[in-house]
């Protein structure tokens, strides 16, 4: 891998600084060329300390760039499925954050001039790439635990985000849910056909005034048979709850967190050991690394992503339904959405 | 308790025996001076090895002895209600294994009949006398999860039972589930509202064939708020596997399954560990002594008992809606339900 | 088994009634015809509720009943080598408590007796019966960590004992750190050849001043080349603390300390569990058991005992073999300590 | 931190790479300005690679030059002292890699120089940096455990380096066990004043051909009254094993190896989970950076450095303590160590 494929990256919020930083330090075939966001006066400062020279406002400069030859999308979510049909149009090979778009028909729009253009698109599905949930993955395909029958998720943050934020968010099945959606059809290596969705407004009434539920259950009917269940919530107190369990005919894979250290102290009480990370910086840490390594693999080998438009478009389909049987209280099939 | 209770069983098949021996060997305030089985010649050796010289094949013999305090119903679960209402006119205190009846009008009237009778009544689910469910409660009673937002009860069997058992077994949500209603009731301090049930047949297929199935998600919806989430298979090839999650506003408290030993293998592939306790004699093994000790407790104190009549009706009605749920692939509320 | 041992028990104190209710509760094959104790008014009242009804306060007479075949010595420790002398010679078989006697030459006088008796002795080192050391001595043994290079032992008390007690006790390393001597031959499958000995009065001065010690390390050369430590602490507050490993060509076993419940409870702080079980009554419970099963099982099928008389021997060897090196502060080989 | 310290590094063996790549990649403020190795050539490839355009093979270059503030020495052990006293004379803060010798006498010149120049010298002690260790040592150090009674340390290599460089490593105790020796001090917080060492050779004989074991157990008295002990294997086939205990009067603090997943594999056989990591540029990676971070923070901000010249010097004495123990059978004073 000696060549270094040159990025450009849009948006410098949290997400776009971190791929920034990681490709700076972890990731030997890429360099950024060019970083694009509506802020540019505010990023030149961080820009400068970690080597990043060109920074414009205008996304269109890195997607006029010939050098240019994939780009991460990490704007926010309402420009998405623009850049992503501008950028394929210009051919560069795309990163997008999840979600695509919060519309499937958007979603469709846009991976419709991925296909024409043909180029790349990886979209952000990050938590594939844990050593956690890979290693889960693994041991179902490689047949250790045998035909999956029940696939459980629990996926928890330590808090909720800002009312603003709820608000354009998508509702509790877009916007994190929609993880979790991903990582059911990743273990189970099966496509979701039906969804029942459960909830309540149990942490902040604020969310529920802004039409939201902030707890959530979700049970999920797969095409090879097997069962599933997310269980979500805004606030878990002692960090972030991200568990996997699969079980099958042949037995039961799971993870338990990840901690910061494995010390347990014993006293005249109890035994006590650390919480879980605290959120998705620390716990995903590695992963956001992993999949911008296996992008621009994909890039520079001219193999296929691991992560496909197709696959953002699958995950939201199953939040729609989430979201239509949650309205209606009934089991909604994924063949009643329609973008 | 320097008094003896003076008890009487009936039925003496795996469950009745189990009673008796515990009743022997660790409850002191209380004597077996009757056992009574259908087919009491081949009862008699075993119970002459244990110290029961007292053999009838008619229980209406245990019923009709005036010293007897208490009885336990062990028999086939379609006796349990006759005999329960014979032993209730007859004034006996009752502990009746569960459940009471598969019909839910037979339970009401059985219930009706202990009422009448002012006697006691204690219903055997077992599991709530189990250390780490009863340390679970603990945690929740005493607020050190805060308010229960997220149950979580997994219920998996070692193997199932023979095909004859399962056609007269009142299915998997009566006969597998019923404990974990019992659970969710237990663990929550709420009552279920509504159920989702969804399951397959993922197992055996002569399971199917004889109208049940062997694999279940059921959703939960408490009047607290909580939602629910159980999930059951009748085959976990590594034990019986019994583990429950109460997730709330202040944290989350969970137990891991008890094993035979907590030794840890280390080698050049991997770490190997023990495997969950075989099956519920080997895991509820403790449970079982301490509800009989609770139930002898309640009728020589003269107190209420732990698990009453109703919360084996409150479980069979949550069973029923969940057949209804299941047969009609809908939410169903327990206000729907009615015997 | 149909046949049932007739069994004196001689020493009613705590592990004498501990035995006693074993036998009665657990032991088919044996049945306590007789228990002697030198303060017999106080055991009836104990027997009469357990269903002994033979009590006297003179062990001659268990030992003069021709029915009984075997007895427990559970009297104090300075009668044992005594009693076990004249059971010999009665030709009963003998269950003797640990230690035979603090006297290396006793003990030598009293294993003569039990051999030119051709009657059976176990010595009671119930720890090779618990669960976990049992399985790790099998994966020892079934050379699941290939050949033992360094064995660890973890052995601390909840509390040291009373004074009285400590200055009769024979001083920690043969009051306390015999057992750890045998759980090491039991382990290592090897005799030790060489200890060096350390440790110091860090919890009680009461215990330095009638000359001993409360904590210790004790490290152990073996005859097949592996290398061993202990440590001995007369007060871990957080409960009984009994931990082996061992450690190999081919990998490492160790057990982590058995707990009342597996409950974890999460909150804005830890992660909290149970201390481990409290002391020996609840950690050993089923080892008790289990060593009078197999002592019973050994009479009755005529074979040897699994902890014979030549056991108690070595380790007290070996305790004298600390105790020396402690008081010299160099090693000390096995060969130097003659009874 | 706005400015950037200017470092030299010395040697571009592995170590040397590491620190190199994790102030290139971790330490925004520290700038590598020149790297040295006596076989530059094969440098230059990675180094440019990496970014560093400065490559040299005369050392005395990166002392010379005047911007160069703080430099690191990763060179072979035999040349670190007269390195460390040049740069010493040069004004240069030094990072030193551990040994500093394998000579106490030099290391006591070595740091002579230190002195009489007023440099910062930090001491390559990495664990002390390790999240796990730092911990448990937070823990003693808040009296979480109360006054510490019982140290242990666990410290098992994956596999055994090859011969050619155990015959120059100064043997076991000076090679391996050192660490440990830090280790013990800093859990502590006191110091060893007598030392007992024992050992064999049990996993390869050429080991013992060139003089040194490959097997240890080391035991340790300290001054605040503590007793502690150390075990050694240079070959864990399970990976490398790295635990520490501290027990104490008020509880025990502990912490288990890291692993690269916290996935559980059950099966119809055991449960299956990850071996620890591999060996120390896995478990110990991001100490390796925190050790670096913490000396430029010391060089920045002029305030002592967080492992000095005596922590060297200290722990290579209780080694030379340790070899005379095992080659004398005895236990040996600190005080009788002399350089």
């Amino acid at each position: 891998m000696a060549r270094k494929v040159k990025v450009g990256i849009i948006g410098a919020g949290r997400i776009g600084k971190l791929h920034a930083e990681n490709i700076i330090n972890h990731i030997k075939g890429a360099e950024i060329k060019i970083i694009a966001d509506v802020f540019a006066e505010q990023v030149r400062k961080w820009a400068g300390k970690v080597g990043i020279t060109n920074v414009t406002d205008d996304y269109k400069k890195v997607l006029e760039d010939p050098e240019i030859e994939a780009i991460l999308i990490c704007s926010s979510t309402d420009t998405h499925a623009d850049i992503l049909i501008e950028a394929a149009k210009a051919g560069k090979h795309i990163f997008c954050e999840k979600p695509i778009d919060l519309s499937i028909s958007r979603v469709k729009t846009a991976l419709k001039a991925v296909e024409d253009a043909k180029v790349k698109l990886q979209v952000g599905f990050n938590r594939r790439f844990d050593h956690n949930f890979k290693s889960v993955r693994d041991a179902v395909r490689e047949g250790k635990i045998g035909q999956p029958h029940i696939i459980k998720i629990t996926s928890r943050d330590p808090a909720p985000p800002p009312i603003d934020y709820v608000k354009i968010s998508g509702g509790i099945f877009k916007d994190m849910a929609i993880h979790d959606f991903d990582m059911a059809r990743f273990l189970s290596g099966s496509e979701v056909y039906e969804v029942y969705a459960t909830g309540a407004v149990l942490i902040d009434k604020a969310i529920g005034e802004v039409g939201d539920i902030d707890t959530a259950l979700i049970m999920l009917r797969f095409e090879n048979g097997a069962i599933g269940i997310i269980d979500n919530s805004r606030k878990a107190v002692y960090g972030y709850d991200q568990r996997v369990e699969v079980f099958g005919s042949g037995g039961c894979v799971l993870n338990m967190n990840d901690t910061p250290t494995t010390v347990m102290i014993s006293d005249d009480k109890c035994v006590t050991s650390d919480k879980p990370k605290y959120f998705f910086l620390e716990r995903y840490k590695e992963s956001y690394i992993d999949e911008i390594k296996e992008f621009i693999k994909a890039v520079t080998l001219n193999t296929e992503t691991p992560v496909v438009g197709d696959d953002g478009l699958k995950s939201l389909i199953i939040a729609e339904a989430a979201i239509k049987s949650y309205e209606q209280n009934r089991p909604v099939r994924i063949d009643e959405i329609t973008g």
